[in-house]
């Protein structure tokens, strides 16, 4: 591509001229090539994804002028790990736990099952073990990876019927990827792993009978209440659903510490605005799927809840049984979530709990 | 102060020598002094605000440099608003609820009781009203107001004697600000609002006989278990807790496009980091405080929590009264927080209730 070309893509995406013309920082002007496993403008993933990459122009002031490419547009959406390794393209934006296939423990730099939170995702990546053991695996693949957005408690998914009991979920055929995956398929659910833009025809055609995708504001822009009326609360298999902004390790390895803080920055201010995007707009699109749209909204039974529990408990045991680093870092994560999560229940959970009770939401 | 005196204590505040001596930049060098509500580095607040101030200048190459002034350095904790306001300092960082004298709204733009927790108020600044109004009100004053922190949900206080109905609160004396304070009032507390460095003082001489503070994490380097041991979980003052980098509107309006993403970018990313790390630590601290120093855990009775929820009724209602702006900040904050306490209700708090009674946390 010659250069008058890339500077007009760099500028459609977003990258304010006066910024690019300032004439003393010219010359050390770097190109970050980001690929993504979202399609383009998809309101939530997609969306945060292309103002992370705009965002990085802007705050490096044209120094560090990224090019984003949504799913589709220069490789597939799980064509992007391959991509970025290889050299090919700088950086991608996704969620690891689509590459569980090259290694299970991928799936904890997303989410996993019965873990947490988006905010105590954050504190473990950010303030205790977590980039660490990110950056061990990362390493084994050339990779360098920051968290990059968040999605919060992710819907149980979409459903063509009631699912009462654990019998309910056998022989169904349902898109939900990583180890939340593994569960379902524990409980005799034929499972499979599909990017968002493929999800809808599958769903439609009858491919497959239900799928998770993200929440309300994610959920309403790919119309799956057309095929799909139950709509299930909070899930077991993506409670965090945090994302990546994996960069080459090689392209990282060269950059100065002055870029390197400045995109950890950028990476940071994005992993909360996605998570607090959705919260101010999933109660608005639920409202919207409820009343024009027909959607029954349920929550699990104790008893499903029950076997999803005994389900994932045989999960992590087979990928910690992976190799010594998927041990690491599924000890790692568990013994985090418990200490977070005690403290989480006697303090915010105790206020949320009453706040609700006697506000009466 | 001299040039050469000022640099140098720039430096010290952890400004790479090799950032200020870029020479391509030099010219456009632009200082910040910080007054701060909190002392020198204190674990938690004080070093999430030393931390921010740091940011600024390193993501802006040392073009913004900012000088850190900690509480009684240059003035006194309470006294940064007033030194902000008047153009002597560019900007505070510090809780808005402080200025609750000055205009009770102020209390919305930290944490108010049955409030939002950290990342519903996040998301209601950032993605919905908040950042407008806070605008509005800072205005008023000649102030540009960001979030710049969050404590996440903070503790119900430390008492010297067990709070097991609201008759047990009627004469105490008690340090709590805000908004969460006025509730107190009318359940018979006799309040005061002390700056954090003389909280400890006023305890253990008796002129005050129970406070709140954080949690467990700040609480603890405050030693306030030697003169009250009861300890109680999540209260209903301050479920958020959010912080304000204050800047005087002069300054603000001065500052380039640039200069203010970076700011805004330095914030945010500060204002997810603080509680963060607050969750990261507040499991350690609080087993620390019960292991090491016999603090008794306690939760508030549905009968003081429904004292506490009657009272904050007439608290708001009276906060409305004040005036127009107050009554519209208040609805649409209590607005917002309905919208999103449901969908939060629905989701996270679906998914944590079900995690914590599934492995037993």
């Amino acid at each position: 591509m010659e250069r008058r070309q890339f500077l007009k893509g760099a500028a459609l995406g977003g990258v304010a001229a006066s910024a690019l013309a300032a004439p003393a920082i010219a010359q050390e002007r770097k190109e970050i090539i980001i690929v993504s496993t979202w399609g383009r403008d998809f309101p939530g993933l997609g969306t945060s994804a292309q103002r992370l990459s705009e965002r990085i122009t802007q705050l490096s002031e044209g120094r560090l002028v990224t090019q984003y490419f949504a799913a589709g547009e220069r490789v597939g959406a799980f064509d992007v790990f391959d991509e970025v390794a290889s050299g090919n393209a700088q950086a991608y934006i996704g969620a690891d736990y689509y590459w569980v296939g090259k290694h299970p423990a991928w799936a904890y730099f997303t989410s996993v099952p019965f873990g947490m939170t988006n905010t105590e995702w954050s504190a473990w990546i950010k303030f205790k073990n977590g980039q660490a053991l990110w950056d061990e695996l990362g390493a084994e693949f050339g990779l360098k990876c920051l968290p990059a957005g968040a999605t919060g408690t992710q819907a149980g998914g979409w459903f063509n019927k009631l699912i009462e009991t654990p019998d309910d979920l056998r022989g169904l055929k349902m898109r939900i990827p990583g180890l939340g995956g593994s569960v379902m398929s524990k409980l005799g659910v034929s499972t499979v792993s599909l990017p968002g833009g493929q999800i809808y025809e599958n769903l439609v055609s009858g491919a497959i009978e239900a799928t998770e995708w993200v929440g309300p504001y994610n959920d309403y822009f790919m119309k799956l209440y057309e095929a799909a009326k139950y709509y299930y609360t909070g899930g077991m298999h993506e409670p965090g659903g945090g994302l990546s902004f994996g960069m080459n390790a090689g392209f990282w390895g060269g950059l100065t510490d002055w870029e390197k803080a400045l995109i950890t920055a950028a990476c940071y201010e994005e992993l909360a605005n996605q998570a607090e995007e959705a919260i101010a707009n999933n109660g608005v699109y639920l409202n919207r799927l409820v009343n024009d749209h027909g959607v029954q909204v349920e929550s699990f039974s104790d008893e499903v809840w029950d076997a999803f529990g005994e389900a994932s408990e045989e999960v992590f045991e087979e990928t910690a049984d992976h190799s010594p680093l998927a041990k690491k870092i599924n000890d790692d994560f568990q013994a985090a979530l418990r200490e977070e999560g005690r403290f989480m229940k006697n303090f915010e959970m105790t206020f949320v709990n009453q706040r609700n009770r006697v506000l009466g939401l």
